[in-house]
Parts: structure tokens; sequence; C-alpha cells
């Protein structure tokens, strides 16, 4: 299955320099998650040609205004467009009085349910919202309650070997069957065990959402071995008691916990706007993980094809 | 003076097409106004390089999410900013409670004093908070309790003949004490008066601001004779069913409006997200008044120079 990370918006609390603060949208083959929720989600959703109505469920990782001013917006913006299927929301406890507060007090009436998931502060949790994906939420420490989450796929489908096809004659119904683990039988009634038709099972993808948090080795084992993570880089690490008074990482903390972690790649954001030219964030957290990759605005990541 | 508007956002409900939703930068001498505060209008003032600092007033139309989601943003970053110098928002009953409510449920102390202005719906109020122009507000007829506001010099300074200058020899001081209207005593003692010195007396000029509203002509007392007229246009004409349903204007409304106030420009604005091409909504509000102008993000008109 396809999954890709969109960015939407990697700057932190002030939008600058055009860059907005911080949404992602996770693609999957048929459904859509959203990651936080700054102001102007909805208009570079617009902009990057995202399709809004595909987005089943929100993960709100702290109540921020640059996590989360986007989202009366987005939901209004779905009301308008008459959405019918349910949404949900999942945040810390909070994120229920902050959305109907707002909707309250601007005469929004929902056309469609939304089923609030409120979080307590502590240990691992599993939701179960979506058809293709697991996802975890872990707690993380920020000035305020914050959750990082990990999405992982639930099954991969088998790689068809080419040559099968033509060797048996495989029409559309067969090759389905074989992609999900399927033997075959010829017309002959010969027995064609999957393992011969397919390449070797790949493993299930995760990505792994941690932003904002202090530089913090008990996330570890949350994230151990995924594909990608998202580590917030605030600062560089000149500016390392600052983002320890404002409990946020450097770039070079993003790469020792990617290292430590033993991540597939490493993306950083969350900049802080005092930067203009962010390649010395991805310069410095490479000295701690080759594989970094600085994200902004636009930018899509492949998980899993 | 210098009077001037920029349009931060001249979209209706949905941004789309990388159009954004209403808001207005007034900007003069040393302060600005801003009207409305849509969704990314920070980061509209951000792209537009408009000082957000200078803004000493807010005025909202009504609580329509399109008009004040913006307003979370810009305030939080007022208070990132460090900001002290206090804010009115002048605005419909709710306005506090709607920016409280956000501040309470998303962590936001503010840093300076914000003060809040609700207007009652009914008849013309006097606003007077700023040291260079008179403030005025109207109710006007949509879904929600609306206002229109208008804005006008309090004084325009007068233009001084270059020949007068020279002529009797005027230092800084006594040229800035003739565009007061002050007479001028020459070393020989001999009283020049200012009319001999300075060009017929330039009118102080005038903005109103209608959106959003429905075709209204008990606006137009409120509005006649202004020198630049901002009227929403959310659709054509032929839509003209579906403006009054959702109490909006048409682009043939606008200029309707326009031509009976006898204003001196007319800008039109707040369009349908169904249109690409706008042109075809100030062609058709310039068949009623011919000094239409269709506005759009990013753009700058000159009310006085």
């Amino acid at each position: 299955m396809s999954f890709t990370v969109h960015i939407l918006g990697a700057n932190s609390a002030v939008p600058n320099k055009n860059r907005f603060p911080t949404s992602q949208y996770i693609k999957l083959d048929r459904e859509a998650i959203l990651i936080d929720c700054g102001e102007g989600a909805q208009i570079n959703l617009s902009k990057y040609k995202l399709k809004p109505s595909r987005i089943h469920t929100i993960l709100i990782s702290h109540l921020h205004g640059d996590h989360v001013y986007g989202l009366p917006g987005l939901i209004g913006s779905f009301n308008l467009a008459g959405r019918r299927e349910a949404l949900t929301i999942v945040g810390p406890v909070g994120i229920q009085a902050f959305l109907l507060g707002v909707f309250e007090t601007t005469f929004v009436k929902l056309t469609f349910e939304v089923i609030f998931k409120e979080l307590e502060h502590t240990g691992l949790k599993h939701i179960n919202e979506l058809n293709s994906v697991n996802i975890e939420a872990f707690p993380m420490k920020h000035r305020v309650p914050t959750f990082g989450y990990k999405i992982t796929e639930k099954e991969r489908e088998l790689n068809i070997r080419s040559e099968a096809i033509s060797t048996y004659k495989l029409n559309i119904d067969k090759i389905k069957a074989v992609k999900k683990g399927v033997d075959v039988t010829t017309e002959e009634g010969e027995i064609i065990p999957n393992k011969k038709l397919t390449k070797e099972q790949l493993k299930c993808m995760s990505y792994a959402y941690c932003s904002d948090t202090v530089f913090d080795k008990e996330l570890i084992p949350f994230v151990e071995r995924v594909d990608v993570l998202y580590h917030e880089a605030t600062y560089l690490h000149e500016l390392q008691h600052l983002a320890e008074e404002r409990m946020h990482a450097t770039a070079k903390e993003a790469g020792m916990i990617a290292k430590a972690a033993k991540v597939g790649q490493l993306l950083i954001g969350h900049y802080s706007s005092r930067y203009d030219d962010l390649q010395m964030l991805e310069d410095e957290a490479k000295l701690e993980f080759e594989n970094t990759r600085l994200v902004r605005d636009g930018d899509e990541v492949t998980v899993g094809v």
C-alpha cells in the first residue's frame, strides 16, 4: 500500500517567511490521517492538492496554538462541504472544550459526528481507528501535556513475480488472491504454492512523529526501529539552553534520538523563525545521524510504496 | 497623511485556489487598523511585509469563522513578540467569549491588555480609538449580527505652495505651522495669510467596509459619498437567489449600492470559491458603477496620499 507523509507546515510557533506552523497529512491507500493542524493547514491542503475529505482521523500532539489553530477552519469547511462521515479527533484532555467552545461562539452547527478521544498523559495507548494502519500514542515532555504518535501498517501486500503472471496465465482476481498469500491451482489441477509466485514478504512500514518535545531518552523505546521518524529540531545546538528552557530540542539532539533508536530515516522540522538558512540544522543533525532530511512545506516523504 | 487599504484575504468562507479568507490592513501614518481576521491573516501580513506591531485597533464585522479564525494566532504571536501596548478589539457581542475561550483552552496568558468593545446591533456607533481617524460602526443584515465600518480622516494637512517656501524663506518649523493653517509673519513684520501660502484645502478622505451583507438599501446613508467603498460581491447576479438565501450580495448589487451612495470608487471582494475567473464579477459590477475594482490578496488601494 502507499504510505506517504505530506508536510503542510514545518515552522514553529510564529508563521514567518511564508513557512506555515505545524501540520502533516499522512496519505494511505483509501484514507488519510492529519497530524496536528496549525493555522492555514486547510489553505495548504488546497495548495498541494490533497483531499481533505479523505481525512478520517486527526491526531493532535498538544494544545499550543501553532498545532491546533487551523482546526476550527478545517472542520468548518468540512461542514460547508456537506460532510456526512464521522471524524475522529485524538488528543490531550481539553481538545473537545477548545473546539466546541469555538463552534459555540462562532455559530457552527456540525452536519457530521465528531468523536473525541481525549488521552490521559500516561504510558502507551493503542488507538485503532483506521482499516490499514495501527496508531499508537505515547507521552512526551513539553510545557503542556503532549503526545507523540506512531503509525504502523497492519499488513503489506505481497509483491507478485512478474513472470508468474504469464507462466500461469493469472487473471486479475487470481493476482489479487496471490497478493494476499493464496496458492494457485492451474487448469491441470496442479497447486502452485504462493512462495513460488511472490517475492520475499516486505515488512510493515512505520512512521513516528515527535513534536514538540524536549530532548528525552525515554522516547527511544516508543520509536525504536521505525522506518521514518519526524523529530522536532527547533534550534541549533548553540541555543541548547533556550531549547531546554522552552522544552524544545536541537537538531543535534534530534540526530541523537534517531541514532539511539536505530530508525531508518530522520526528518527534522519545527524550525524557529530566526533561521533563514535551514541547511545548517540538517548539517548539524547529520553529524549524529547521516540519513537526515530537513522538510519544508509542500514536501512529500515516502514511508512505503 | 497616507491612508491605504492592504488586502490580506478577499475570498469567502472556504479558502481555495490559494485565496485567503477575509482580512484587511488599513495603514495610516503611524498606526494601523485591521478589519476582520480570517485564518492566515498573520501569514499574509508577513508575506506582504506589513508590520503587525502597528495594529492598534481590530474591527470585527461578525463572528463567522472566515472573519475571525485568524485572531487567536495573530494575538498569540503578539504575545510571543513581547507586545506591551494595549490592543482594542471592536466587534459584535460574543467576540470576547470567543477569544478568551480559545486562550483559556490553549494556555495563552497575555502579556498586554486587550480592550474589548462589544457593540449592540443597533444604529450608528462612534468609536474613537485612533489619533488620526474617526471610526464609525453601523449594523448590516446578514445571518448573524454584523457591522460595517467607516473610517474617516480627522484632518488632512494643507499642501504648501512650493514658491512660498523660497519667497518667504520658510524654515521647517514654519512649514509645519503653515501646513496646520497658521499665518506667517515675515522678518519685516508683514503678516502673510495662510491662504496665500497653501493650495486649496483637501477634504478628509474616507473608507467604508461592508462585508458580509445582503443587498440592503438601508446601508446607503451610512456609506454615502465615501471615497472608497468595499462591498462584498460573493456571486454573479445569475445566482441572486442563492445570495438572498445566504444573505450575501451579488456583484451587480454591489455596483447598485455604490451608484446610489455616490461613492468615489468601489472595491469588490469576498468571492465564492466557485469562481476561477473573477473578472466576470468586476465586469458585472461595472455595468452599474464604472469605477469598480476587484481586489485580490496582496493588493494595495490608496484612499488618500
